[in-house]
């Protein structure tokens, strides 16, 4: 037995999420089903370092698995993007420590989430964006954005539907990146940190959204964050908007 | 009776292109139902001036049509948006001089052609983009694009499918510009001219793709024009990535 190394992206459009679900086409399953061709019917159960949910897209997911295969890593890659579908691909596939585990291993994590603002739509940006009609005041919310960066406890950034033991976590950066694509205004909020609580960064990109639009002042996200109360907050921005960069994991 | 004029944009991925065929989605359908709907049933048969091919975008068509409506046109503009589909938008509706013609009434036109290049392939412009996985030479494309402006007879870069009377067309610009989204080097081939012949932009672009990937010389393009014949040229560019940008029109 071995343990293999994935860094995968794709496109979430398709897809309801990473995990597995019975009755549901999901990341996970489409990945195992080519593990199965490749390996000529070994079945293998890949880890993930980020449940991403519907919709959601990733650039630099983190997948590890055992197998008995031995097929060298990059023949392993090539075989994989052979049988993937055109809308998942194999970055790059490397042998790791045996026993490297994508969630338990990950240190950190690098998410982006895109804002189309102003008019008219992006028509073909609307897989991959959310559209906000109005042109949002970057500047403020870049302001807001360094009242959360820090360790904090993010409940108030929670939605409910997962088990966590602490809701504390380190934002190490968050910023607000302008970008001119296609004649449109782009917004890109990269955030990166040591963990993530379920739906925070789109609660977070909501939250800014929200002083973007002038309805609330640069402090009020901290304030938000301040007072534990999801309630408090503004809406979880929708999925299409999010993509995982990057996975950082510990190297044994 | 009057006649309306329309600036539409749609991401043609979902369609079998502008024009109505039996029992395949157009948009050009779409957009007479969504006329049938908004008008509370009147038959209006719209008219564009490019007749763009299957999986082929628009963010600038030129669309006329006549109808008994009173609608005012910023009224028909909300009611259309409306009802069309997520894909499908107009940008602009106002009233044209009766008879106005989006076909004869063209004067110019202006098309992108997208092309992805160099790895790993970018996955969300898939659908939007060529990808060609070798870094292009957009000097060498640049210097080869010079060789095309001008008035010339292009037969040799049509594809056969159509019966015009003439094939001389005037290039006015033609230019190759690099672009760098998401981290993806992009090059966007942006050409406008009084006409252009059946399948014209992706087969200049496969021409000087051909170039940028360091199978000719610069000079080659120029060769194939002056030879007539379409044999010698390079390979019809898939059509994901034409995008026609904007019509210019006679003003009565």
């Amino acid at each position: 037995m071995r343990t293999v190394r994935l860094i995968l992206a794709y496109d979430g459009s398709a897809y309801a999420g990473w995990q597995m679900q019975a009755n549901t086409l999901t990341v996970q399953q489409v990945l195992e089903d080519a593990l199965r061709q490749v390996t000529g019917g070994e079945v293998i159960r890949p880890v993930a370092s980020s449940r991403t949910d519907a919709g959601v897209h990733a650039l630099g997911q983190l997948v590890s698995f055992t197998t008995q295969s031995k097929l060298p890593a990059d023949v392993f890659c090539r075989a994989l993007n052979a049988v993937l579908p055109d809308d998942i691909s194999i970055i790059e596939a490397a042998d790791a420590p045996f026993g490297f585990h994508a969630i338990r291993d990950t240190i950190g994590k690098r998410y982006r989430y895109v804002v189309q603002h102003g008019k008219p739509r992006d028509l073909f940006a609307r897989a991959y964006a959310w559209h906000v009609p109005q042109t949002l005041a970057i500047d403020a919310m870049q302001e807001a954005a360094r009242g959360l960066v820090g360790t904090h406890d993010f409940c108030a950034f929670e939605n409910q539907g997962s088990e966590r033991e602490s809701t504390v976590r380190t934002v190490h950066e968050l910023v607000c990146l302008p970008r001119r694509i296609n004649g449109a205004d782009h917004l890109h909020i990269e955030i990166s940190g040591n963990g993530f609580l379920y739906n925070m960064v789109r609660n977070i990109t909501g939250t800014l959204v929200s002083v973007g639009r002038g309805k609330h002042p640069p402090e009020w996200p901290a304030q938000v964050l301040a007072s534990g109360d999801r309630r408090l907050g503004g809406m979880t921005a929708p999925p299409q908007g999010l993509v995982l960069l990057h996975v950082d994991y510990r190297e044994q």
